[in-house]
C-alpha cells in the first residue's frame, strides 16, 4: 500500500470568535474550539487516508490562553502517524488579536481518527513516512501516547506499556 | 469555608441529534459531542462553586458507540474533586433510540474548570465530601489523574508523581 | 396493548442562554424557548410511545420571569394523558442564576403530539396509568383541556365541552 | 396619546426550511416555526408601539399541515388590539411549495406582547383603530381571548369573564 | 412555453439582526446580508419559473448604510428579466430602527440563477414580460448587466458587448 | 506611513460542507459561500491594517462548480491593494472531495473594505508594495476595478473612467 508524508495532509482552519462562542467573559468556550479542532482534524486525517473517517479519542488537552471575542483562532492539524486501521493527528492552536498584532499560543492536542469502508467497518490507512526532525519526533511519540490511550481506554495492562514506561523513567 | 456534596451540583443534559451535528454517515460529530459535554461539566463545576468558571483541561475521550441522527444523547455531569480553585467534573454520555427502546453508553470524560473572581483571577471554591462509594471513588481517583495532567501539560515531573506511579505497579 | 407509566418518560433538558437567544435587554426569546420546549415534549411523548412523533398543539403559554443571559434554562416534561393517537405532555421551566444561587420558575405549558407510523399516519399509543397524586390530577385535567383545544380549532362546539363548562360554573 | 392603525405595524417573513429545521419525517419542527413567529410578532409590536417588547403570552397553536424541507415559510403578523401596555398580535402562517405551486395554510396564533421602557418596566402604547370588517372582528374577539388567556393563568375568575361565557352560550 | 409578470415572482423577507450576525461594531456583517439575499433571490427566482435554481452570479454590490444589532433588515426581491435557463433578480435592502421609526436603504444588488431540471441540467424557463414603468427600465437595463457580467467573467470580448458601449458613450 | 507586503497578510480558512449549508440537490448555497469568504477577506484586510474593517463593497461573482455537502471549502484571501482608507482583498475559492483527491475551482472575486477608526470613521491604512509577479498584475488590475466599482455605484461618470476605458479598446 502507499505511502504519504505528513505534509500532504495539512489542514490550516482560520475562524472568527463570535458572539455566539464566548462565554460571560467573553472568550472563546472550550467546547467550541474543540469542535472546530475535530473537524480540522477529521479533514487531515480523511486526506490522508481519502476515506470518511471518525473520531476515535481525544488525548488530554490544556486551555492555556483564552481566546477572546473578535479575535482570530488559527488551527493547523496534521498527520503524526498511521497504525493499521487509524491516524493520530496533531492539532497546534494559536489567537491573534489583529488590531494589536499580537499573537499567541492557545493549546495543542492529538486527537485519533478511524477510517471507514462504505459499511462503516475499519478499513487500512496508507503508512506515513515522516520526514522532518519535527515529524520524525512526533512520529515516535506516537507510540507513548498510544499506549497511553490504550491504558486509560482499560485495553492494556500498566504493565504491557513499555514505550510508556520510559516515560516514568522505571 | 462551606463544603459541599457532589450530589448538589449534578446537572443532567439532553440533546437531540440534528443534521447539521452529525457527519457523512448520519452520525453525531465529535466535536459537537465535546461541545455540549463542556456546557454540562462547565454548569456543574458552576453549581458548585456559584462563580463563572472557565474550562482548564479536558481528559482523555474514547468515542465508543457512535450515536444516530435522531437519536437522543444524555449527558450526567457531576463534580468529583474541588482544589484550591479547580474543580473535576465526570460525565458520562449515552445514546437513545426512543423507538426502538434501546439506550447505549457512548462515552466518559473528565473535564477541570477554574473559578474566576470579577478580574478572571482564580478564586478559592468550596471543598467537596464524597458521600456514595462511587463518589469516593471518583474523589481518591481525582488525585491521580491531576498528577497525569500535569505531567502531560509538562507542570510535574513523572518521577514526582507518587499517586500516578501506583498505575504502573512501580 | 401496554400500559405505561409518566414517571417512565420524564425527559429533563438544561439550556445555557447564549447571546443568540438573548433580546436586546439580555433576556431569553420566547420563541427560542419554545423551541426548546418543543423538543423536550417531543422526546418525552417518543419515549412513551417508542414512535416518531410530530407536535399537534400547543396550549396557551404565559411567560413570567425573563431567564438572563448566562442562565440556565431547566425544562422538565412528562406525559400526562394518552389518547387513542395522541399524548398531552407537560412542561415545567425554570431559570436559574448559577452565581447568585437563585431559581425561578419561568412558566409551564402543555404541549400535544400525535404518534405516527412509517407512512406518517397516526397510530395509537400505549394507555397512561398515572401513579401519583400530582399526576392524577394532571390527568383529569387533560380531558378538559382538550375540549378547549378542539373548541378554539373549531373542532367542537361550546355546548358540547361537558367538561369544561365546569370550570365556568355552569 | 397617538391612535394607530393595523395596517401601519404589518409584518411579512418569509423564510426558506433547512434541514436543521426539520424532523425524521424532513419536515419543518413545531417549535422552529414558533421561534420564527416569535420575532414576526415580536416585530410587528415593536412597529406599533416604537419601544422595545417581550413576549407575555401565545394562545393555543393547532398544527395543520406539515411544512416540508426546501419549502417555503411565508408569516403574516399584524395587531389586533392594543391594551394599556400590551398588545396582541394576529398571526397567519402558510408552507408553499414553489416547484409544484401549491401553497398550503399551516396554522395561526396569538401572541402577547408588552412594551417595556428602558428600566424594563411596562409602559404605555398607542391605541388601535381598526378600519377594515377583518380587523374590527378581530379588534373584538381580542377582549375575549383576553380573558381566556387570565383565566387560563389563574388571574381572572371563570365567573367574571363575561365576554367569554358568551362563547358558551351561558 | 407561458409568460409570467414580474409581480408574481416578487419575495419579501424581514430579518431580525442578532448578535451573532454582528461585527464587533454591532453592526450586521457584510456576509451575513449576502447570505440573506442570496436566499430571498432564489425563492423568488424559484416561484417565478417553478423549478430548483442555484445561484450563477452576483454583480457588484455596495454597503450604504451599516444595520445595527437589534435593527430589522427588509428585503425585496423581483425578477428583473428571464434568459433561455437563467433569471436575473433585483434585491433591495432597508434596514428600520423600530424604536426610533427610521428606515434607511442599506443597498441593491443583482443575483443571477439557473433553473435546473432532475438531472441538475439547466432548463428552459417562462418568459417575462414587464408591466410597470419600473419593471420595464429594469427589463431593458438587464442586459447591459449581462454583457458586463459575461465580459467579467470572461466569457465575452469587451468588443462585441454592444449594449455596454453605451454606458461608456462610446 | 508604514509599507506592507501582499504576504504578510494571507488568509487560508478551510471549512467543511454541513447539511444546513446545502440546498435540495446537496450543493453548498452560494450565500453561505459569499458569507465565508466575507469573513476570510475581513480578516486578511483586518490582517493588513491592524484596525476593525467594515465591507464596503463586493464584486461581481460568478459561480462555477458546484461544492457538494461533505467536500471542503478552500479560501486563500490576500490584498491586492490599498487606497487612502479602503483595501481591495482577492479571494480564490477551491471545494475539494477528500475521498475521491478531486480538487476543483469554485470561483474568484474582490471584496472591498474600509478601516475604522474608534469612532467609526474611515481611517488612514498602510502603503501595500506588490512584489511578484502575479501581485504586481492584481495591483495595477485593482485601479481598473475600483473605477468600475464608483461607475456601478453612480460615484463615476463612464466618461472620467480613464483606466477602465482600456478594456474596452476605446
Amino acid at each position: 500500500m502507499e505511502q504519504r508524508k505528513p505534509s500532504e495532509s495539512i489542514v490550516i482552519m482560520t475562524e472568527l470568535v463570535l458572539p455566539n462562542d464566548t462565554n460571560l467573559f467573553g472568550n472563546l468556550m472550550g467546547g467550541r474550539l474543540m469542535y472546530w479542532m475535530d473537524i480540522a482534524a477529521a479533514l487531515s486525517a480523511s486526506k490522508h487516508c481519502n476515506a470518511p473517517v471518525v473520531t476515535a479519542s481525544v488525548d488530554n488537552i490544556s486551555f492555556e490562553s483564552p481566546i477572546k471575542l473578535g479575535n482570530v483562532v488559527h488551527i493547523e492539524a496534521m498527520i503524526t502517524r498511521a497504525f493499521k486501521t487509524s491516524m493520530e493527528i496533531h492539532l497546534k492552536v494559536w489567537g491573534e488579536d489583529l488590531t494589536h498584532q499580537y499573537r499567541y499560543q492557545s493549546n495543542e492536542a492529538y486527537y485519533t481518527f478511524v477510517a471507514l469502508d462504505p459499511n462503516r467497518k475499519p478499513r487500512p490507512v496508507p503508512a506515513l513516512v515522516p520526514e522532518t526532525p519535527e515529524e520524525k519526533e512526533l512520529f515516535e511519540g506516537a507510540l507513548r501516547r498510544r499506549q497511553l490511550r490504550l491504558i486509560l481506554g482499560g485495553k492494556m495492562k500498566p504493565h504491557d506499556a513499555t514505550e510508556l514506561k520510559a516515560l516514568f523513567n522505571v
